[in-house]
Parts: structure tokens; C-alpha cells; sequence
């Protein structure tokens, strides 16, 4: 049985180290547990991984260095997870989002505050557990 | 395997066969089949022996007379099938929705233009299907 | 008692006849009874005279001529009556809502497809009716 | 008159007191002022008494051991107080509030984090303000 | 300048032909004006042909047999119009809508009846419109 | 080049200094930068001199004593940025808003709590930028 007061896991993915711990910082401030990824491929990895389903959200910088962007950890997240919560970071990438993001995901764009972090993912994990019989 | 063209059933419910009628046509001008229950009881039976889940939406009177009235009926639905779209018609107790009705229920209050109807089903039904996998 | 069969009004205003026809018959085809002005001031005065509170939304071009211009309408219509469904039709005013349209309010652009009017006015007068408390 | 920074006050019910405790701190971090209630009958109680309609929000647990439950305790904050914010916390009975929640409640599932409980009561109180005259 | 009366132009697309006859009935009851494409390459090629941005939104089934299918055409239709309303049909795809469609669509699900499709395109071209100036 | 790692910039607007103070505080808790102003007129000579488009938000009292009031502010900022998001803060003049606000402000009725000033904020900025390229 699931405790009450277990932590509430969720991947936050950067490959620049001072945005991921920023990230860090924000969400455990606001009471959840970070897994941190340096790149695409270590957040997929630690999705593919998530066997027992302990990841409740992500968080992906869109643009992750070479090869693995976020949008493909976004989609990966999704096929291995179909209403995984994901949340989009990006500087330069926004005007992508409508053609490359997923559905019902959101997208903070840099600079940001963090409190847009805390609420978006409170937010999107919130709307889906509200949910529990696969209808909206 | 579903045809792509067989129809959509809705079940409309009302113990005043003039609404009743009204919510036929209206339903029915917007390509839905319509299966129709003239009370509570009626109603409750139908969704019970639904077992093909044929029913995709549930549009009752919340006055329905003596006895089982419409707020029976949407709970009973969403027992049954917990993401079944529900609408309430009032004339008068709309105002008991926020603390009898169930969560994302829509309440269209008399009198009514058909085409409130239509969207009110339609919307419902078309947010249901968007989250065929359980999260919204 | 209000019947349940009985219309739902709204209020239609253009001064332009051909779009005012357009519209006045889109929403006749969804079940709604029209009510037209041929301008700003003529709509206020109706929506002045509401005393019985008939009118049950309005749809409003921004651009009226002279004078009176569908913004006002849209604020005196709130003004009168704090939760009215308020729809504006533009041409190229669009760029105005922002600044200059009421709360909850939708705005259509020209040109436009009669299922645009009967789906806009009939969602904002159901989202309406499902807080009869007065609560969202 | 109301004081401009006079506390806003949050009914936080649960059985289990380490879980109450998690959601007053939780509360109180976010600015509120933390009423609690250790069963059901004790939150009717404190609905029931509450005249000057000062509690502004209900979070409670779903289950509250024997007797009256999270449902019967969100049915009764909306028959006193009709557009009430009600929030649920559940462990295992998400998947009855489909059938049993109350309209444009909200529930989280546990384990949850700090930071879900007090977006989601910020946003109910929000939304609920935002439509002072009775309309959504 | 636009006409106010000119048409709103939907880009159809499925390879069955007798769900693309009932698409574009549907939708030129609903006041819309229908292109039809009989496949993912032919919609595509509509879609970048597309120069004067004539077309107000796409309808696309997901399985358009061989070749390009509907998450393409989706996909494609943003890159050259990043905020066209985009709405898929399928039968049996929907679980794959959360990791394969876009932002800000909406999938209805087979069978289906003439008025959810045209409800959905009417409210998806009506909030895209009411957001002329880039924000949300 | 925007820096990830820069401030994001909120106007706080009220004529009362202990009001302003709480809001500056409770921004700042969340994140945000905050940049104050003790009445309308400073307000609107702040927005207009935001060449830069530093400011990402104006929290407005509606209430700001003789002259300029948030209405006017609100108004204001949305003529010089459309998207602008704007949360109006008020003690007794909820009730105007839905005639007197812009279309998606949010308000926030006194006495309030600071995570509801923050989520606000942050929910506001949140959905603007997530529709980067001018559609909602």
C-alpha cells in the first residue's frame, strides 16, 4: 500500500547544471522529490527504467545539447506513460511548442520565477489524479 | 470491431413528454440516436442493463416526479460507468447542482434553445474521448 | 412560472443588414428567438427596457458606425446585467479584445461560419446556467 | 468591514492526525489560517456553526474511518454554503468521485506534495472570487 | 480586405470515403466551406500550397492507410500555421493521442455523430480567434 | 540574449503601503522581482515607459483612491502589451469586474491569502507564454 506521506518523485531534465538546480531547488521547496537528468538520453534511461511507475512528472529544458531534445522526452515520457504530466522549459524553442510538444502539456518559458515551476507541476498532476477512471 | 458510421445513443430522460419530445428532436437534428426513459426508475433500468455500453451520454430532468429524480440517475450513471457524460435539465433547482450533481456535469437550465443542448452533449462527449487513457 | 417551452432571447447588433441577417438566421436555426438592432444606441435602449430580464445573451459587432461601438454595448450589457453572456463579431478590431472586452466574453472574426455563433452564444449561456449560485 | 489583511480561513479534516498536520503546515506556509477537524461529524459541526461564513475553503480526507466520509462532508459544505471551494485528499477512493464529488471540486491523491494542496485550494478560492455576481 | 460573408475553409481528410462524405456533410451544415484530401500526402500538399492561408483549420482522420497518416498531417499543419486548430478522427488510435497529436487539439472517437464534429471545430477556430494579439 | 537565470519582473499596484508590502512579499517569496507603484498614475507612467518589456505582470488594487483607478490600469497595460496578464486585487468592487475588467484578468478578493497572489501570477504568465505564437 501506497503511504500517505511518501515523496512525490519528479524528473526534472537540464543539461545546463545551474537551470537544472534551480529546477531542483524550486520543486523540493514546494515539497516534491527530484530526480535530476544531465541530458536526453539519461531522461529517458530513467524513464524506461521507472518500472514501478515512482515518476508522477516531468520537467525538460527543450533544448538539451546535441542529439535527445525535450521534445523527444516529452514523447517518450508519454508512450511509456500516456498521462504523464509534462512541463516544457525553454529560452528560444516556444514557437515550436504547438507543432512538437505533446497535448495538455505546458511549456515556462526562460526567464521564469520559481513559483511558475511549483504551480504548473502542482497543477498538471493535480488535473490528472482528478481523473482516476481515464476520463476528462 | 465499431463501425466508423454506426450511430452515437444518448439517453434522454423526462416525465413530461412535451421536454421529452423537445429533447429528442433537438438530439436527434444533431445525429445522435436517442433512447428515451419517461422517469427515474426507467432510466436506472436502462443504464443497468447497458451492458454493451451503448449509452455515451445521459441528458435527464432533474424533476422526474414521484420518486428516483435526475440527481439518482447521474449518480447512477457514473457508478455504473464513471466517466459517462451527464446533463442535467432544471426548471427550478438549479440551484441544488452545486451540491447534488455530479463532478463535471453540465447543468442547462429551462427554458432551453435546442441548440444548448446539442452543445452541451456534444462538448461533453467530445472531452471524454480527447482522454482515452485515463488522464485529463 | 416560466414555461419550459418558452424562447431564449438574445440580442443581435450590427448595422450592417446583410450581417445582421446572417446572424439573426444562424441563431434561429439553433432554437434561439432573435431580438436585432440596427446599432450601438438601439441595443443599449433594449437592453435598457429589459426590465423582465428576457434577454438571455448578446451578440454585438465591434464596429457600429458611429457613436455608440459594440465595446460599449458589451460593458453597459454587464453593466445591467453582471453575468450576461456577451459575444462580439469583428472584422479587423480583433486586436482590441484585450484591452477592451468584458470578462468571459468570446470574440468571433469575420468571416465566420454560422456554427461559430450558435456554438459560441450556446456554450456561454450553458457555462452561465451551471453556476446558479453564483460561484464558478 | 472586512480587514484587507484579516486571515482566510481553511476547515482541514482527516482522521489521521499526522496527515492533518501535513496539510495545516502546508496551508500555513501558503498564508492560510488552519481550522481542523479529526472526523466528519467534527467538519459538519464546524460548517453547520459557521455563521459568519468566515471558513473560505474545506479540505478533507475522503476516508475518516466509521461514519460520516470526505463525501458526506463536501455535501453538506455545498447545501450551507453553495460555491464553497471543496478539495479532497484519497488514498484509494479517487476512483468514486467521478459518482460521489461535488461539482468543480477538486481531489488529490496521495501521496501528495506541500505544494499540490495549497495550488489547489489558491485556485478554487480564485476561481470562485473571480465571478462575484453569480455567473462562471 | 476579407468579405465579411466569405467562406471559412476546412481542410477534410480521410482515405475512407464515406467517413470523408459524412465529415464534409457535417461540416457544410454547419455553415463551413470543405476541402477534401483523399490522404496524408494529398493533405499535406493542400496544406503547403496553402499561401493564403485560406485554410481556418484540419480535420483528419488518424489512419489514412499507407504512407503519411493524420499525427503527420497534424504535425505538418503546425510547422506552416503554428496555431491552426487541428482535430483528429480515429477508431482505434486514441490511446496514442497523448504522445502523438498536438497541443491544443481534440480527438473524437469513432462512430460519431455530425454535431460533435462541428461543435469541435466551431469552439476550436472560436478560442484560437479570441486570442488575436498571441496570448492565451 | 535573455539570461535563463534573470528576474522576472511583476508591478504591484496599491495605494496602500501595508497591502503593497504584503504583496511584495509574498511575490518575492515566489520568485518574482517585484517593482511597486503607490498609485494609478505612477502605474501607468511605469507601464509606459517599459520600452524594454521587462514587466511580465501588473498586480493592480482596483481601489487606489482619487484618479486612476485598476480599472483604468488594467486597460492601460493591455493597450500597451495585449497579452499582458493582470490580477486585480479589491476589496468591494468584485462586483464590477465582469463589466469593468479585461478579458482573462483574474481577481483576487480581499482578505486573501499569499499563495493565492502567487498562483494567481504565476498561472496567469504560465498560459500566456505557453501560446508563444499568438493563438490560444
Amino acid at each position: 500500500m501506497t503511504e500517505p506521506l511518501s515523496p512525490v518523485l519528479v524528473l526534472a531534465v537540464d543539461d545546463d547544471v545551474l537551470v537544472l538546480d534551480l529546477l531542483q531547488s524550486a520543486l523540493e521547496d514546494g515539497g516534491f522529490q527530484v530526480k535530476t537528468a544531465l541530458g536526453g538520453d539519461e531522461a529517458i534511461a530513467a524513464l524506461e527504467m521507472n518500472r514501478a511507475r515512482d515518476i508522477c512528472a516531468v520537467v525538460t529544458d527543450v533544448n538539451l545539447g546535441r542529439g535527445t531534445n525535450g521534445w523527444d522526452v516529452g514523447q517518450r515520457a508519454r508512450e511509456l506513460s500516456p498521462g504523464l504530466p509534462v512541463l516544457y522549459i525553454s529560452g528560444d524553442s516556444a514557437h515550436d511548442w504547438t507543432s512538437r510538444g505533446v497535448p495538455r502539456s505546458l511549456l515556462v518559458q526562460k526567464p521564469f520565477a520559481p513559483a511558475q515551476i511549483v504551480t504548473a507541476v502542482a497543477s498538471l498532476i493535480n488535473q490528472q489524479i482528478a481523473a482516476p477512471d481515464g476520463h476528462s
